[in-house]
């Protein structure tokens, strides 16, 4: 690249931290605990909301940031279950940013809300570049991508807190080593929790349910 | 973005698509048929081209360039199969490019190359929008990703010459509804080919191959 688009491009993203950072302090001022969710484009994410909103709607106000190049498909799911959404349209682009979430707080109260997800755009790539200003990414991936991924899309599995490995129900038709996939991930990112769920059958959500009040609880104090 | 970060971008997409003219070129002098092959991680694009190599190598001179963010993995796994394989590292770029293309062809030699296959980084945005040079763009989706990807990801399936439906041997474990899937891309791109395939089973697969055979002689002509 030339000096002139190195300078835009640095400009951009240091715009865009800054817009990170006052999103992350209204947060912080409102008590609210913002999760950054994010996988493959069918990995899961809108199922594990739907899982994770039935079970937790009625100990906490949640609202949702529904993150998609077009279609307001996925904020539609979630207002069905009882709880604010807000859809933001990228057209085109493959990620969230700061600006953009910003626009969409405009639209929704945090009053009394103990926990924003954001689902981001369905990407393994660029959405672990951006900072929106939350406090935790989680990430997701499915069994049936296959056990190469974190060596091929190593950064989400490095700035993530969380990866859930989802659809396990199918580990018996696909080939996928778990306990491949864990290896490696702990070696790109020791301190990473892991959850082996399945959004279809329930199981294994219940450690990811306690992962997250016990982070909501400890937000509040 | 400022009048000077819109030149640049448009600066970088004008050169880019220069080189992809070049590109274009050199495959037509050479008499090279090349497919942009695209997906979501893990959708089956590096199984698919072990399919397909296995079937026509005896048959046609293939060459195959692997594009991921890291990682030499794929490009092992086709030279594996007897072809040659230039692999791609675009170092956290989600896409590739035409200019990344055009270093890879110093690697690698198109005399007497019938087909020349390019595996995209599995991202079901970006590649989309760059021009390899290619002559058909051929796009995977997966029954595991669900059927509400082409509204939601439509690019891919409008600029896409072929759609193959992979990992069918799942469908009566997942929840995808495949004729959904057809009707809306339909209406995204009436011109597209639809092939539903196993790639683990090889179900379909032969209908692909007849295609690309096709495409492979109608070109040389």
């Amino acid at each position: 690249m030339s000096d002139v688009s190195v300078t835009v491009v640095r400009n951009i993203l240091e715009a865009q931290e800054k817009i990170a950072r006052i999103n992350r302090a209204l947060f912080d001022s409102k008590g609210v605990f913002v999760i950054n969710l994010m996988s493959s484009p069918g990995a899961g994410k809108t199922s594990l909301l739907e899982r994770t909103i039935a079970a937790l709607k009625d100990h906490f106000r949640i609202v949702v940031i529904e993150g998609d190049i077009q279609s307001q498909e996925d904020a539609l799911r979630i207002k069905r279950l009882g709880v604010d959404a807000v859809q933001i349209n990228t057209g085109g682009a493959c990620h969230l940013d700061a600006n953009m979430i910003q626009s969409a707080l405009e639209q929704v109260s945090l009053d009394g809300c103990n926990l924003l997800i954001v689902e981001n755009v369905g990407n393994l790539v660029c959405p672990a570049e951006f900072e929106l200003g939350e406090h935790k990414k989680v990430m997701i991936l499915s069994v049936t991508e296959g056990d190469d991924k974190p060596l091929k899309y190593p950064l989400m599995f490095q700035k993530s807190s969380v990866l859930i490995i989802n659809k396990i129900d199918l580990l018996p038709y696909v080939t996928c080593d778990v306990d491949k996939i864990k290896r490696v991930v702990r070696e790109l990112n020791p301190q990473i929790e892991i959850f082996e769920v399945s959004c279809k059958t329930g199981e294994g959500i219940d450690q990811w349910l306690e992962w997250l009040k016990n982070q909501i609880s400890s937000f509040k104090q």
